[in-house]
């Protein structure tokens, strides 16, 4: 099964707990990727990877069956996540660009796609498409870059400032300036910024999402409704151009196999391993072939595997497989079908017990096989086969937290009482179906039902993370003591059944949001301990 | 205004803060009674009267506008009811037969109809509707009298077996006995009893309700689902006939009346005041009259109040008056409306902004109108006219609680921060529309938001007695401590927000359910007390 070339692809986004907006150029782009020949003669595979989705940083690599990887980070400057996130979760020493054998893999780690000099390009194109053409007047025209500067990291100002001037060098407007979302000069200056009469304004964002759709329409004061604006609109006697974000540009998919390009400078060296995600993918294979020989079906997560020659169909386990159900081919069909639940809601988490009904995957040879499973449950079937073989690398929760930096670095002060009852509001089979392996260390096992199946859960997962995050900010203020009756806590357990089945709840991946479920269960956990004394 | 004749008959019944059912046989005999010519020479009204619903007992002859009261308590037995709650609540000093001068009125206080001689007539007609007939073969069948038998009162056992004696004495049934759901021999020892086949069960109660069609049918094991069951149905080999409570057959009617006759022995004394009432409705009426002169629309609690010439007309006061309303005339109707929400569900208390809509009451005179508010809100005219006069008896809550005996004397150990809790829970505007008169006792004001409005509260009603009752006897076990974060709170004054809008909640009047509104708000209460420290 060792894939022709040796080679993947992985682009690299934040990805969101909240919602697709984050993850949307990303799919984008490998889309587009994985249909060019082009790009098939250089890479087997194209393989979206993100710090705050599935599959994340630290599980990419595990789940590739190639033996070369180049990694190409979609953000829009250098800084925290290029320089620091993204190389300490592959395992990387380096920023980039920078090559390095990482578990036997040879990866080359590019910098990131905003920086690319042909980004000018992309503005051009962009400000190009949304007039309809050149300028009339340049003279007349002046383009904005909407950046979004942040204290954290100013590289990201900085890769809009950069933007400028390259737009200034090209000398196609009569004016160039830059505006920014948290510092000055701030969106609602643009009129202040620039004379022209039109103003071209371009987001140098790589996601549209809140930040472009209705933070800065509004602060152009273009917006008519949320998210929704017309081009042009005049503001204050000047006609306001607004485009998309530029990472959504169709040539940023390009750019970003330009970088890969770049970066395939230093070959592999030679006789490296093969990649557990090879033999796991044989065993999974024979397993899936075993279990429909015996039941006629293979069951893993909520996924059900039949025979459809000349190979397999996938649907969801809950689906009869005779149903009319809606039949889709095609690479990235099971990427897109994890994303939303049957009600249309995001899915921060893969392994929720939320995947949607209703549709059909098939026909798939084995390759195609793992690559849906994988699709649906990331990394997954390397996992499953390294519990089987003995050799899954578990980390334990100490660690995960060690690592921790940013925002999350708070997390490391979880107690492990609050480790506990994190646990048991973030990992129960009724918000995830991964069989949890990792303890808090050596000496402080989990105690919780760890549930059972194939989906198994070697490293907590960024939504615990966040959560962790949550619960020792909230916590450190003093608490409120209250003195519950016994039919208080009636009132209070028959409240949080009410409102974990009926209410609507606040969006899966928001665990700092009042009605976000895991933090529910987390409440209703301390009320319980509490309860039994 | 005066009424003629200058007398009224008040039907007492038990009432429910759960369901209809409790007042039903109540509102069967008073429309009954209304319509007929032989009660409206003796009686300008007819009163229904509750413990547990509206009117309460204690507003029930201020709300009469005659002088003259004949008061029939349409229960089973004597017993703690009839011979304690009903005289303590109407300001009788003796049990029945009696007539004493109350506030003003010369009030006849009757024996209570279940133990009418002619009950034992009733009975009998209730075993000959339900099996078709005389018993074909007498020494072939038995009666036996369902009681409730009760560990409180043992009346209510000894009312069933004086039935079985009485019954005995005509002969008509080979075999007479009685069964209990609360002592031996019980319900379903019912074939061990008697001898006969042919077995004919009449349950000695008042209402038909959860006793009589759920708990007897399944002790008798004719159930065939919840309220289900044939006639006849062949249990161990005998044929079992089952009929209704005895209370809601339709000669109760009749002994209700005679009843209330064999009370007209001792004539009021003369030169009696004209009854409070009298002069309320007066200026009610010229309230309403200037009112709508003024602004169209007299509004009172949730009622719209116009002209409809030759008189008035009532409608929900966010129904638009020409919308295409039921339209209904009847001296009974306001009382059934109010008794349900436009969802159907019961109200307990009659001033809970949950009135229905989509009817339209036309055409009233004066008296009618008035009889129509009372209907929706028993005794409110004379409150809102003695407030106007400064006449109003205000009782503090520590009375009310003095007065509690029973199950509900646990009422009076209601500390002044539960009461005030308790007040917050349950007299806020979003559960009852009334402005709320009365204190802990002259030193301790509650301390609320009071509402505003026409209708008041001069008194605890039996809702707030319930809630108290449940608080204390429910806050008695040692407490459960929980520390709180800001974050929980947050989370739990979601909860409740979702749940008192959104969640189906347990009904109104069961106060000692987990999702009960009221107590809902007593416990977020306490949580936002504990909060604020
Ligand atoms: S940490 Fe918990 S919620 Fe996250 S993947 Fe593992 S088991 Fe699931
Ligand atoms: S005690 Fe409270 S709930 Fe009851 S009638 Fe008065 S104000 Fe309303």
């Amino acid at each position: 099964m060792q894939p022709s070339p040796d080679r993947a692809l992985v682009i690299v986004g934040h990805g969101s707990h909240l919602n697709s907006d984050s993850a949307a150029p990303i799919m984008q782009h490998t889309a587009a990727l994985r249909t060019r020949a082009d790009v098939r003669a250089l890479f087997s595979w194209v393989q979206p990877a993100f710090w705050k989705e599935e599959p994340a940083l630290g599980d990419v690599l595990s789940m590739l069956d190639c033996r070369e990887v180049v990694v190409v980070p979609l953000f829009i400057s250098e800084g925290y996540f290029t320089e620091q996130v993204i190389p300490r979760e592959l395992g990387l020493s380096g920023p980039a660009p920078y090559h390095e054998l990482v578990d036997g893999k040879w990866v080359h780690y590019c910098e990131p796609v905003g920086t690319h000099p042909h980004m000018t390009d992309v503005v051009i194109r962009r400000a190009r498409t949304i007039i309809g053409g050149e300028p009339v007047s340049p003279d007349e025209t002046a383009i904005v870059i909407v950046g979004h500067g942040t204290l954290r990291n100013e590289n990201s100002a900085l890769a809009t400032v950069n933007q400028v001037a390259a737009l200034r060098a090209r000398g196609l407007y009569s004016e160039v300036e830059a505006v920014f979302l948290d510092q000055p000069p701030f969106v609602d200056q643009v009129t202040e910024v620039v004379r022209a009469g039109e103003i071209v304004v371009v987001p140098y964002f790589i996601a549209d999402g809140y930040h472009t759709q209705e933070d800065i329409p509004e602060d152009l004061g273009i917006a008519a409704g949320r998210g929704v604006y017309q081009n042009p609109t005049v503001v204050a006697g000047r006609r306001i151009w607004y485009s998309g974000a530029v990472g959504t540009a169709p040539e940023v998919t390009d750019l970003i196999l330009e970088r890969a390009r770049e970066a395939l400078t230093e070959p592999p060296p030679t006789a490296l391993p093969l990649p557990p995600a090879c033999a796991a993918q044989q065993a999974f294979v024979a397993w899936v072939e075993t279990a429909i020989r015996e039941r006629g079906v293979a069951e893993f997560g909520q996924i059900a595997i039949r025979r459809s020659p000349p190979g397999f169909e996938l649907t969801h386990h809950e689906d009869a497989p005779d149903a009319n159900l809606a039949t889709h081919t095609g690479l990235t069909y099971a990427e897109e079908l994890a994303r939303l639940t049957d009600a249309g809601e995001y899915r921060p988490l893969k392994s929720a017990p939320t995947l949607r009904h209703g549709w059909r995957l098939c026909p798939l040879d084995g390759p195609g096989l793992c690559r849906a499973v994988n699709g649906f449950y990331p990394a997954s079937i390397v996992f499953w086969h390294q519990v089987r073989e003995g050799t899954l690398a578990i980390v334990p929760w100490h660690e995960t937290a060690a690592r921790q930096t940013g925002m999350f670095r708070a997390a490391r002060q979880l107690t492990a009482q609050q480790a506990q009852d994190v646990a048991w509001a973030c990992c129960d089979r009724s918000v995830c179906l991964k069989r949890l392996l990792w303890d808090l260390d050596a000496q402080t096992p989990l105690e919780l039902d760890r549930g059972q199946g194939a989906l198994v859960c070697r490293e907590a997962c960024s939504l615990f993370v966040s959560m962790a995050r949550t619960v020792v900010t909230s916590e450190r203020p003093a608490p409120t003591t209250v003195e519950l009756s016994p039919a208080d806590l009636e009132s209070l357990r028959a409240l949080f059944g009410a409102a974990l089945v009926g209410v609507a709840l606040d969006r899966e991946g928001e665990v700092d949001a009042p009605l976000n479920r895991r933090r529910l269960r987390y409440l209703l956990r301390k009320i319980e301990r509490a309860d039994r004394g």
